[in-house]
């Protein structure tokens, strides 16, 4: 199958068409339209198999993380998502393969109303890269250098969860445990396979936050992005974690401190909030219902140090790094 | 090596920072700002070892050709280039291959005056995809879509070049050549290797034309885009298709233009131009210095017709398919 059919054939006119799309998938180049004192916002990122995710996962489940990664650096942002391009590179022309990757693709763009306005196919290992655009008013774009010492650390959600779902799948978490929990197990893998991006969160923490990242690498690597772009150090508190009852119906409350820390992937968002704007975001964050829990705070020294019951908290975790092939 | 500090060591800090670049590499998404009344180009390729370049192929070539090709689908728009995204995977991270590399993608940034904003580093078999973003004044789009019945065909430049760069290095071209001309090898394999996109081109032909696709697939193939786009056919003078000295000196006139009928890759651009259009393209493609063939006229019977002294001409020949491996 040739690359203009494929991109035709199965990803066009699948979503509801956005009226700032002038041109769409089918010319040299998509041509849109951001609204008026609006800035872009850009984000790209590669999925490989065997890496970012394991091969056998199902393509469904692929075409949504693809785009929900991309989706949750929009978010961490302050960004509204707009229009995605994807660049797939596939062994071969699979047709029941291409369905159900589209679908799942056109799914997750229907419910964001965004739409596809380019891309290209090319043979090869399977791999997915996907660049995504969306507009914020430049007076509301979230950086990771805003943070300043005494800023409130909060998180979205819960941690560690996609982590122990790749445990699940890698079959390292099952010995431990006499009785599976099947409904929270579905849970945990859902958590890895198809995250959530916290779009909504963030638009919401628009200009009532100093700082945003979202939770890719793990905790501890994601703060410290923060921490470097913004020239602070960060007292966590490991004991304040938001730890899933489900990932509890599973590790140890040692272990699933250990997975919130490091295990990545969870696509929370990670955000700093000055002290006199921690009152006017939990409410903005409760009027949409999204739990949001504060687990530390920006210091001056430029360290990180992580703490449980005022003492030192010892880890051997590092920063989840996806040149790594998957760990267990 | 880790993909943050790929991306920071080598690509970032390399050319002159564009004033509309709010926030570039190094934070979750890059915010751009576009001018006031203009709408955002964007388009992506991406090019896999072995499939799109040989893969004895230097470091700098293909980072040329890669910015190249995403260039050219913006200069066939009309549009000004600004900001390039690049999805780099890679077998491993040997430090003079991504020097060369960065150096050749820096070189051809600045001379366009286009910043890097965004990339994500991942390991895997050789690949590369670009996201180029650019933008143009609403009314001067071109589409695919506007070429009309009489309209005449041009291209730029000349056609079959790259093709023969092409069978040089697959060296199915010498056996034919008694007396290797070494600067015609040399030009020839320069348009294989580091194709010029046709930025001033695309821009000086706004409002002028009334369409353009940039030459990638082969004339044959892109000019077929156009009628389908445009619900036109087309009658092409194979006996006037621009063929340069250097591509004669290696190949008969047949053969010549065989490649500049079906080779692809050359990155020209192939145009319609309104009959009362004609002297004002020619005036303007004059004061920029950049040659243009008329090769044919826009029908309205849908179908394509390839003519020599007004005979039928026949042809082997079909659209090159970048999914199919390297053909000589």
């Amino acid at each position: 199958m040739q690359e203009f059919s494929i991109i035709e054939q199965y990803f066009t006119n699948q979503t509801q068409p956005r009226r700032d799309v002038l041109v769409g998938v089918g010319d040299d180049c998509a041509i849109t339209q951001i609204p008026e004192n609006h800035v872009l916002a850009t984000t790209t990122d590669t999925l490989v198999s065997g890496i970012h995710f394991l091969p056998e996962t199902n393509p469904a489940d692929i075409a949504h993380k693809a785009l929900a990664v991309n989706l949750s650096d929009l978010a961490a942002m302050g960004a509204t998502p707009a229009w995605v391009s994807l660049a797939l590179t596939l062994p071969d022309a699979n047709e029941d393969w291409l369905s159900e990757f589209a679908d799942s693709f056109a799914r997750l763009c229907e419910y964001y109303s965004i739409n596809l306005i380019g891309g290209d196919t090319t043979r090869g290992p399977l791999s997915i890269t996907i660049t995504a655009q969306g507009f914020v008013p430049p007076d509301s774009v979230i950086k990771r250098s805003g943070a300043r010492p005494g800023d409130a650390i909060f998180v979205t959600g819960t941690l560690g969860d996609a982590g122990a779902g790749l445990g699940l799948l890698k079959e390292t978490l099952t010995e431990e445990n006499v009785a599976l929990d099947s409904l929270a197990a579905s849970y945990l893998l859902l958590r890895h396979n198809t995250p959530t991006p916290r779009v909504l969160a963030g638009t919401t923490l628009r200009r009532k936050v100093s700082s945003c990242i979202d939770i890719s690498d793990g905790l501890i690597g994601d703060i410290q992005h923060i921490m470097k772009a913004s020239q602070c150090g960060a007292n966590i508190n490991v004991g304040a974690l938001p730890i899933s009852n489900e990932l509890l119906s599973f590790v140890s409350p040692e272990y699933a401190i250990e997975l919130a820390l490091s295990a990545g992937d969870d696509y929370e968002l990670l955000f700093t909030v000055p002290q006199d704007q921690i009152e006017e975001v939990k409410t903005a964050m409760h009027s949409v219902s999204i739990p949001i829990t504060q687990i530390g705070q920006m210091t001056g020294d430029g360290e990180l140090h992580l703490k449980q019951n005022n003492q030192a908290y010892i880890t051997q975790a590092s920063a989840y790094q996806h040149e790594i092939p998957l760990h267990g």
